[in-house]
């Protein structure tokens, strides 16, 4: 989509189409910018209230990255009139309903048409100061890579569609999914870092790889100290990935962007390029706050995984994966 | 929709989706309030970057029908790519560009998926005082009804999906769907008036009705005064219509929301309810202002036709249709 994309000279477009970031800001005065974000998919669970409060849950997500706090949302509805009956649109607006009261959103409307598959999602605005703006491009030599929620939501949803996932796999890839990342920007926001993004569908790997290039720096991911959601390395083990991890790894190592230290299994790098919905933040945060960012993490009761550092950029190998440090 | 949506008590959430209003609105301070909206649809027209514009104008529409400005905006776009030319959606987004420079809105983003079908629309953000919202529920008996665009926009589309409708007919519909409603909601912002709704799919007879409930008034709506479309007269009488706009009537009809003077041929009834594309605003405005906004409407080049009056509400009767004043 990069290359259709429309940019604009107006100076109050703080982060507009023409960056990598999440979502948009546009400052209103010196002291308050709108942040604006939008995103909606096909179902990726069966419950339909827990599509819908995945589908917030991830909709949210790009606002927390860039450290503002969520406001208002819209929904974007797709539904198959007379194909489903009315309470499964019912119960996704319900399950979105719970995860917007939880972040304290208010929905001020939105716009449903007919169409053969379901579709969901939200448009969320919210608001930053403009001086406080975490964008992905600020990564820093030195700093160290935080995540705040395991990977493999990919080859977890992927088995549950083919029936090889129980239902605790189940339940847990789904509580991760429906977690918001507002406590985590919270933590991120009180210890200032350098840079943040989500992690959802380019992978870990993807996401990580944005933000080398926008900061301009090379980062070395720790590839054993990457947190993985339950059941997910066996299911990767067994081969269990959707089409997109691969389509994902290929990409990144066709132009050269990613290298991995010789031991790593196939099925591990294939892991850390698994497309994610509602994933966690990648957050760089220089050294020498690292514990505090930690200690602030976990005192909120939210995940928090050192995952590598940022290196100095020599060549175009944005991201150097070892077994770990 | 509306018995799935879900209410906030949020005090700061002026207008919300328990409103029959365009745009949520939501208080920001005594000052500023954000309006929000969102739409998005299936090609209406066959030209890629006319679909893009009218989409823009329509989505606009919305933040102009309740007074505001719109300043930011995010894509919405669905797109089967392995069916149709990367080109036609970088068409789309060229369209959808230049009416939003002509508006004066930043693009901050958007979000894309694969679908079967193209569709294209936008969330829009603007801005309004929280004093000097215009809602499609502040009617008052008295108050003169103004329109601001001609309607008859579905009977034309659907002539030209038939190869019924000459160029010269095409170019006059495409060219009203491009216009912005910009000028016309600055002119009910300097006149001062008391509702205001955009006249779109549910068509001029829907959108009346709506502004009637949530007035608590009665519209007498002046069938002879209503501007058509070139050539939509006639085509209406050759009965060509979408299917919308029957549903539109029966609708209506159906729960006794709107009567019509004996004399009105039946597709003139059809007409007044067809589903319209980025269409007008329905204004009321009490008549003592009635010719100010009207001065206002024309000397910045806009349509302005006064359509009807408002009345008491006596009984279910919405909408009373007579042929003339």
């Amino acid at each position: 989509m990069r290359q259709v994309d429309f940019q604009s000279d107006d100076p109050d477009l703080l982060v507009g189409t023409d960056f990598l970031d999440d979502a948009g800001v546009y400052r209103l005065d010196d002291e308050r910018a709108l942040v604006q974000s939008v995103d909606f998919f096909t179902p990726v669970v069966d419950d339909p209230a827990d599509f819908g409060a995945v589908a917030a849950a991830n909709a949210l997500s790009d606002i927390y990255a860039m450290g503002a706090k969520p406001l208002v949302a819209l929904n974007l509805v797709a539904f198959p009139e007379a194909d489903l009956p009315l309470d499964v649109l019912v119960d996704i607006l319900r399950g979105s309903g719970e995860i917007l009261a939880e972040a304290g959103v208010a929905l001020m409307g939105g716009h449903s048409i007919d169409d053969r598959e379901p579709k969901f999602g939200l448009a969320v605005t919210g608001m930053v100061h403009p001086d406080r703006i975490v964008t992905i491009g600020g990564a820093g030599p030195g700093d160290v890579l935080v995540l705040t929620k395991p990977i493999g939501v990919g080859v977890v949803t992927t088995a549950i569609k083919r029936d090889l996932a129980g239902p605790e796999i189940e339940r847990a890839a789904v509580a991760l999914m429906r977690e918001l990342n507002a406590k985590a920007a919270e933590a991120m926001v009180e210890t200032g870092v350098n840079a943040a993004t989500d992690v959802t569908g380019f992978g870990l790997l993807g996401h990580a790889a944005e933000m080398a290039d926008a900061s301009g720096v090379s980062l070395q991911l720790w590839a054993d100290e990457v947190p993985l959601l339950p059941g997910s390395r066996e299911l990767a083990e067994r081969g269990v990935f959707p089409g997109g991890s691969s389509s994902n790894l290929d990409y990144l190592c066709g132009k050269g962007a990613v290298t991995f230290e010789e031991s790593i299994p196939e099925y591990m790098r294939l892991l850390l390029a698994d497309a994610v919905t509602s994933g966690g933040l990648l957050i760089s945060v220089p050294e020498d706050r690292s514990t505090s960012l930690l200690n602030g993490l976990h005192s909120r009761g939210t995940g928090g995984f050192p995952v590598g550092r940022v290196d100095i950029r020599r060549d175009r190998r944005a991201i150097e994966v070892i077994r770990g440090h």
